[in-house]
């Protein structure tokens, strides 16, 4: 497949007319992305349940170089669409992937904790999707400006059935009998970067979570991959203090990346 | 809100990126556009729902009669996106919505009928998003990529639990005890304009369908406002002869709507 270097998004381009594309939001550090292979894995795991091309890696990954070199600290975001055109809906038989990375500056640490929303928008269960990281992101864009009215910092999401399933743009632990819990997602939700390296050290496992079990929680967090773990302060009434268990996982997550070490610091 | 010709698609586009659009497809006749007003009145609905800005109506309607004129036959895509930015999912409190005009050449004619392949891909149930022609559309797409595998003109869906909904993108007729049925659409599914005219007409009503109640229809047909009623053939091993039925609403349709009566001819 030959690569061609784009001026600009066709309006035909499916990412742009259905979504049609997935994409990774990464932390620079130092000039690199220490995350990547972890990012780069479910990428090709999105490409492949779409059956969209994969660009060639070692280009992307040279591309990638070039863009953080010398970049101390930021967020790359790689956004790579199944292309142009095609009838209607129909994926088109040849038409190579259009890809695209976009720098920008880390956001500001937040304060000591978060303000959770309880939003009433629900994850629609849908296993085709499920985990990945698509362009079909509309219930988060809904469920955000319920939290941005709320006056809160994030949203929470629950599915058709109550179950609390993560917040807009991270995953969700729960701290309950000493054991860090987070939602499964193979019904809906996007399987977080970090929330894997969580799962895989043992530092969290999964269970289904109702919202009353997420409110009588002994401590809430968020996770992402730009972000770190960020502690809950509340969701709607309910309240928390600082707790151990969350910076006792801010240290573990920040031994093996630093880069995450300053929301440590920040906590 | 000040108006600006933009020459290129932004890399923030919230289309590109979330799929934070709406759009429609319409026919164009004659160097008008019959459906208009219907199809306003779903791109309205669907701004109301997301929160999206509805670009001023006078000025759109003046663009699209510059792009249509003199065009005797053609399909005209209106794809209207939130615009650019915003903190990540959070829409931007005051961009200003990004829209184009598409002019594409009216499609080739089917054949007799239609062949229909039953989709494994199903349609999550999402009452936020159900109705309006938003463009969030991986399901579709996926769906429509095991049609053509199938070797098939068109997919058909089910919910999760099994009621059929649609096509891909075309409104499902179904035909039993001598009356035209077409699934709810509260779930999932798009609202079409052309099933919205048959339903007002008395000439089509609403009803749960499960797969087996559609193939054991007499008569089958797929709508939408650029082909109008086209008549389904075979769905998986189930055939379909020409049905007075299909005729007889074609008939009724083209008498409104002159420009589908190619389709009866064709029929």
């Amino acid at each position: 497949m030959g690569l061609r270097r784009i001026d600009a998004i066709a309006p035909s381009n499916r990412g742009l007319n259905y979504g049609d594309g997935v994409f990774e939001t990464m932390r620079v550090h130092r000039g690199a992305l220490p995350l990547w292979s972890r990012h780069l894995a479910r990428l090709r795991e999105g490409t492949d349940r779409l059956g969209i091309a994969l660009p060639d890696v070692a280009f992307v990954e040279a591309r990638i170089a070039a863009v953080i070199h010398g970049v101390d600290a930021g967020v790359l975001k790689l956004l790579l669409t199944r292309g142009d055109g095609g009838r209607g809906y129909a994926p088109p038989a040849e038409a190579p992937p259009v890809w695209m990375l976009a720098l920008h500056p880390l956001p500001a640490s937040t304060p000591a904790g978060l303000r959770l929303h309880a939003c009433d928008t629900r994850l629609a269960a849908q296993p085709a999707l499920a985990g990945i990281k698509h362009c079909n992101r509309l219930e988060q864009v809904l469920a955000r400006a319920e939290a941005e009215r709320a006056g809160c910092d994030e949203g929470l999401m629950c599915d058709a059935e109550g179950r609390v399933v993560s917040a807009t743009s991270a995953n969700l632990l729960v701290h309950r009998d000493g054991r860090w819990l987070t939602p499964p997602l193979e019904r809906c939700g996007v399987a977080g970067v970090l929330r894997g390296w969580l799962l895989e050290h043992g530092l969290a496992e999964t269970r289904d979570l109702s919202m009353s079990e997420v409110e009588s929680a002994d401590a809430l967090a968020l996770c992402n991959a730009v972000r770190g773990i960020l502690p809950v302060s509340t969701l709607g009434a309910r309240a928390w203090s600082p707790h151990s268990a969350i910076t006792d996982l801010q240290a573990r997550l920040a031994m093996a990346y630093p880069m995450f070490s300053e929301s440590v610091e920040a906590a």
